[in-house]
């Protein structure tokens, strides 16, 4: 068990989910400009219980349950200053390639953090608290725009995270929640959790009902990063709506920008999370999103391989957690 | 003299500009999906003197100098109720051929509209008021961002449009504005006006300054609907910047989008102009945006052609005006 | 039966509610600096039936059921030319005395009014339209604040306005709902209707739990106009948190300023409404807000001085509708 | 000398400014209900040189100029971590009595800080970037309005405060900045300053062209916290304007809250500063924001009784600096 420093705490993991990103590095070695130099421990999806705690923080806290922030700013370069610490140019974020050598992540037995990264969980099952990580993303996205309340959303893409936005969605009042995606059994789940419309995309003229007439959708939250599915978001989104894009984009793609100027669309990306990871675990713990329909396997690590070939089957899972 | 009705005014036409979409009409007969039907007079940019008022308008305004707005909306419309008039689906645009039968344009030697439509202007000389209409476009374009006292701006494209948008950002109290074009002569005016750097973008690592270190300007203003510029604007923008997509684009366009998630960039569309055309009109009138050195020629109808063929010109021209 | 001019319309009344600023008209000939100059017909909440339609109106709207939007703004003075039409310098306000001579009100058998102010309402029973003017008032209040999704509110005072609050506050996804007043039966009504909390604010102490530590409460809504009121609406709400004062405050009052700056909050007015009105009917029609609880008797004009007397009686009465 | 310890520095102090706060625990021991428990010393606007620093801090910095950040926040407290950290509730802010033990004040020779709080300055001339603290409440305070560019401006009370937020409101492009004061010798600096209107408010009518017909300013920064600037403020800005009460106000305060809700007035506080205590720095040393004209004295500590009796009397004093 390593020892954790001043500030710090130990955390023995408990479960760890699957998100793509751990998938583009396991299958592919990295994503866009990002590959792995050297091997690396994957994960940043992660709960568990602390074991140790370092000098200065309370030792109460030993066997308390937590969500694992896998993000750690340093608050004293220029985007931190400026508040933008999503942005941090020494940003260490587990299991990414993104700095050289990489930070590990949370695909193991025990992980140190500083004391404020492991934040207290007081739900039921420690498990849900795996998905704190992805909600917060969520909700990073949908606070970008300015409300949903009686708002008209589409979700393009109904993966773990187009799941996750139909319920922070529905939990934040929208008037009506459409869903997008090719799989037959991921627009049955779309339904299950309560979208009012669920298409099939790849049906010619599926969406007539929400692109006739310049578009009648509010908000479009775009979690598939498939181009058809950006051209879906923008003609469906109606005049000064907003589009958040959440999927990760690859270098270069092809939109059908006019419509952003003739449609005075705020087309947005949403990176990360800031202070909506502590708000996910609250939410999680509470139950006011309870994402426990959403987690379809618990796999060892031992059966890493089987783990990682369910995640990429979005016809049996949604989302896969390693269970320690 | 076509007679004016109740509430409306007629004008007689003093100086009108030639706008870049008056070009793809004269030249390709619309642009997009948008097709001239029939003939159609073209112009959107007018000025002029009131020449006859009808009934319930307010005689005393018989000689009055005007400024045009050459939109006008039906407040009755979804669109308009909900406050998005540039939107109004039953727009009547002077000059445009989105409607069947279009909307005839200014260029003739009178044009009857709402008494409200034409706006009264105080300035010294008429001329300059034929560009309230591009500078409403700007100062709309300008109005999507939270203000850009103290920001670092980029303009790309240095045409009419890129030209206002940077009288305007100095106004607006830029700290530090650049300006991107292909033109020698677009870039020396560029300097001339107070841009603090103007770059050639067609040099190869011309603009390394602006994009090391993922990008150093807060405000994006994309005036040239170039794909090259379009990628200039995003990857010059820094983390949580706004690039506003001023010039009209194609169908379909390729762009670095990926940049938008990773950089959390807001980029938005700006259509056409609402409350801004009076502020515009006041701005001229007062100079505090002073338009004369963009004011390249003045023509009579009867030689359009040359007018049209000297506006398409960039070396030769920045803003051709018709003299009646 | 008055004759519609063009693009006017005549509604037969069906239902009128009681409002506060009647009950002032009723009781003191006015309030703040408005008196009635001469006699007027009070009422602004009024809905009913077209019985005719003038020129230009289509005579398939004869017998379709309306709410009346009281609000006429002129859409030329310089305050709707800058989009604030609530603040129309010639605002004409069915029942108001603000201008002289005033503007009649609806408590009578017939109202012409232009085709814009009746809006088509859709709902089972028509009664409920004539709370469609109180509710656009709060709608529009709370449209001040940057959405209720999931935060703590406190609304003081729950006569109409409080109630209306409330119902909007719940379906726009408050997190935590509390209520101030000092009548024991709108406190039970408050519980009914979905308040978490409801607080006899004359009871001493009473509020401590929302005031410790410098509040806990996102949003205050003052509905109640008292001092004490304002000073519990202050004092409860957290650092960087949001008043919005809808109750009509006299001309001077004593309020603890000192919170708003140590605190650095938002003590913002609302006045009135805007496209608001439109939005409340259909929520009444769709009951989506169902306003039936707050409906506690209908009289008819014959009995006028009871129905006023009621309407002062907070413990007897919530909304008070004459039927016609 | 005091030690620093890890990542503290230690600065020599050249210049610190006497504020309003200072003369209240000078003259009455503390103000509101903050009063000094024990001795402590006063000021929070110093700057100076670095004399040593600990572990862990780049020893190239000793000799560096500094402008000292007297505000230390916790980053753990709920206030901290919803992002609102100047309401921090362990707040460590240099020479205020709000903790106990109070925090030791910057008039003293020397200051022992965070290495982030000691931050660099440029400027030419050390003295000016004494004025950091002052600027930085001001930046606060107008980031709280929509931007200032083009806008008419009130600044009620020409003290220190209400002259920075002046240059601040000129470098923000304000289109017409008014002033009020008592003080003959204020309202002549604020002329000199660039104030297009200075008016002694204790005449009477002296504001009538200000505040007729409901208030022409749309945006009002009340510096002084007199209950009639407060009026004065109300009354001059129009409907749906800004007034930001920057004076701190006395426990209760009477004013016209009626036209805050008649006109919606957005009334907002504003507490110390944020990030803009660097913009701050930048602005001074670049003299962006030329903070010369209001150092008005300069005197050792030996002549404190001079320095604090200067610092009350308006007529004499604008800034008063003591100089180490």
């Amino acid at each position: 068990m390593p020892h954790p420093g001043p500030g710090e705490v130990c955390v023995r993991v408990s479960y760890a989910g699957i998100c793509g990103s751990d998938l583009h590095y396991f299958l592919h070695g990295g994503f866009g400009k990002i590959r792995m130099q050297e091997p690396m421990v994957l994960g940043h999806e992660g709960c568990g219980i602390i074991q140790a705690v370092g000098s200065g923080v309370d030792s109460d806290r030993i066997g308390q349950w937590v969500a694992v922030n896998p993000s750690l700013s340093c608050r004293v370069c220029d985007e931190c200053r400026a508040g933008r610490v999503r942005f941090c140019t020494s940003m260490c974020f587990m299991g990414s390639a993104t700095r050289n050598p990489p930070v590990e992540g949370v695909f193991r037995q025990h992980v140190v953090c500083t004391a404020a990264q492991a934040l207290p969980y007081t739900g039921e099952t420690l498990e849900e608290a795996a998905l704190a990580e992805p909600l917060a993303v969520c909700l990073h996205a949908i606070s970008q725009v300015n409300g949903l309340n009686d708002k008209r959303v589409l979700i393009t893409g109904f993966g773990p995270i187009g799941a996750l936005c139909l319920l922070v969605a529905r939990h934040a009042g929208a008037a009506h929640i459409s869903v997008t995606d090719v799989s037959a059994s991921a627009l049955d789940l779309a339904r299950q959790l309560g979208a009012n419309a669920a298409y099939d995309s790849s049906v010619p003229g599926a969406l007539d009902a929400l692109t006739e007439e310049g578009g009648c959708v509010d908000v479009s939250l775009e979690c598939s990063a498939h181009p058809s599915a950006i051209a879906d978001a923008i003609t469906a989104t109606r005049p000064c709506g907003t589009v958040v894009q959440i999927g990760m984009l690859g270098l270069e793609t092809t939109a059908p920008l006019t419509h952003i100027v003739t449609k005075e669309l705020n087309f947005r990306g949403s990176f990360r999370f800031d202070v909506e990871f502590e708000e996910a675990v609250k939410l999680i713990a509470s139950r006011k999103i309870d994402v426990r329909p959403l987690i379809t396997q618990r796999l060892s690590l031992a059966e890493a391989d089987k783990a990682f070939s369910l995640a990429q089957d979005r016809n049996q899972s949604m989302k896969v957690l390693f269970k320690f």
